[in-house]
């Protein structure tokens, strides 16, 4: 099949062009940044058969090109946005343009072409629910959205709503969950996981706020299960893609000092973060069942092999 | 006092000034297009002492600089945003950059400035509640949105609310239901009563859908009734401001038609809307306990004095 990744230079959606290309899929992907491989729209690439285009979803002219010249595309597979929360907050002109705009773009050309879309979604659109996150929680009670990054995740899953009830366009959400791996780069921004990992190997404190728990999911994990989707494809579904084991963000921290040999004194710890979920307790079974989600990778053991890729990129080794 | 109105040349915004005006603060206001009586920011204005200013609020250097040469503000009133549900639609971009950016940057401005803020909702946020929408609906049911427009005036009450709980920035919401009067400009976006006064007036069919019920709000009326919110200021409180009486949008044509004397041949009715919310019966006890609000106006007056405007603003006097 012929597939469209957006956000194709992101931690997930590198993964899952690589995961879509290991088998067997034409896969063109999409991000924000020049590439060797990038296709020339007025000149002439010196690569030949360039799979990746240069492109912001937030520019309609941008993406609806890159539909023109590369596609069609039987699915497309909606990774690009703005991440995380506190990013989302100092960034949020961005943000909003790219996740809010930029996915509504994406829906136009859908409404028009007739592609299937999954679109990432994130756990943070469950807001401060207390209880098990399960799929249908969203739409039984009311959420409230803790910060804009959240917003803008759940203003696309309604978005998304809203076309397939009017247009009957044919598209599934999966909210993913704390996913981490190699192939996550470092910003202050990033996953915990990222953070902690990145500062223990080059020597940074940080800061654990108690109280707080969550599951990780391990990247090859996330990946393989999404791109089984078109196996199964349940147009108007919801997926959690999450981690097996609730784990406290103290436990995540040491860990990170086993598997990294860091100094212990580098771990400042503090009290519970404001605006900030709890705890994440989530239920996967809907995503074992249709799309064979499987945890295959303790923390323990996705931590090491997320440490030795860091090691790796960052000169550490 | 002195007070920003953003929004200033809408409908509700142009009314507002007025009312604010003639109770003798001192009201500055900014829009998107130049005015006679603007402030230059480089040259040197014809007028003495300029109380407009041209600004995008999706623009934070525009907004922030209309803060530095004309405030402080004691009340920022924001009405700038873009209006209603197909306009949402059908210029999305505009209306995430303009009503989710743009109230961000104010609120951004507020956490530094300090200044009260009175935010312009919709009674759109109440979705497809089948219930009566009493101000405390949305913080106990899941309420779907049905539309982009929707979303964005959710999503400012949201980034209000987080705001105050972070930086205590204080602020109170008005959800406006279904204003119209003298001083809004047709366009086909606009209110249903504006569109229906409008092709009576010009000959034009219009369309009516069955099975839709509204009230109606004079402008005249919440104004007044906004511009009390400073006698009696609640941070964090959230009104809606509606009108009495119930009507079909049947009654309403049926009353246009009265009044203008147009012909009832111009008149189609079809079924229900898609996507529409099919009655929207409002409490607003809240509003008429803390800020006097009042309802003036019967329907066939209000509509009367609308159409008595329209046919000076349209020449078919």
């Amino acid at each position: 099949m012929r597939i469209l990744v957006t956000g194709g230079l992101g931690t997930v959606g590198r993964g899952l062009v690589g995961e879509l290309r290991s088998r067997g899929h034409a896969v063109v992907s999409l991000d924000l940044a020049h590439q060797p491989d990038e296709v020339g729209f007025t000149l002439k690439p010196d690569v030949t058969d360039p799979m990746y285009a240069r492109c912001d979803v937030g520019q309609f002219r941008q993406l609806e090109r890159v539909f023109q010249v590369m596609g069609p595309f039987e699915y497309v597979y909606h990774c690009a946005a703005e991440f995380g929360r506190w990013n989302g907050e100092d960034f949020y002109e961005t943000l909003w343009q790219s996740n809010a705009i930029g996915t509504k773009n994406l829906i136009r050309l859908q409404e028009r072409l007739g592609f299937r879309l999954v679109h990432f979604s994130s756990s943070e659109v469950y807001g401060d629910w207390p209880g098990i996150m399960v799929e249908p929680v969203m739409d039984e009670h009311e959420i409230k959205q803790l910060n804009d990054y959240a917003m803008t995740k759940w203003v696309n899953e309604m978005q998304i709503r809203n076309s397939a009830l009017q247009f009957g366009t044919e598209s599934v959400v999966v909210r993913l969950f704390n996913t981490y791996g190699p192939g996550e780069h470092y910003s202050p921004y990033r996953s915990v996981n990222c953070r902690f990992l990145y500062c223990a190997l080059h020597g940074h404190p940080w800061t654990v706020f108690r109280g707080h728990s969550r599951t990780s999911t391990y990247l090859a994990d996330t990946v393989r299960t999404v791109a089984n989707i078109s196996d199964n494809f349940k147009p108007g579904e919801t997926y959690n893609i999450g981690g097996r084991d609730l784990h406290s963000i103290e436990e995540l921290s040491e860990l990170i000092l086993q598997v990294t040999g860091a100094d212990p004194a580098l771990v400042e710890h503090r009290e519970s973060e404001i605006l900030t979920t709890r705890d994440k307790v989530v239920d996967v079974s809907k995503s074992v069942r249709d799309l064979d989600h499987r945890n295959s990778y303790s923390l323990e053991e996705g931590l090491r092999l997320t440490a030795d890729w860091m090691r790796k990129v960052y000169g550490k080794a």
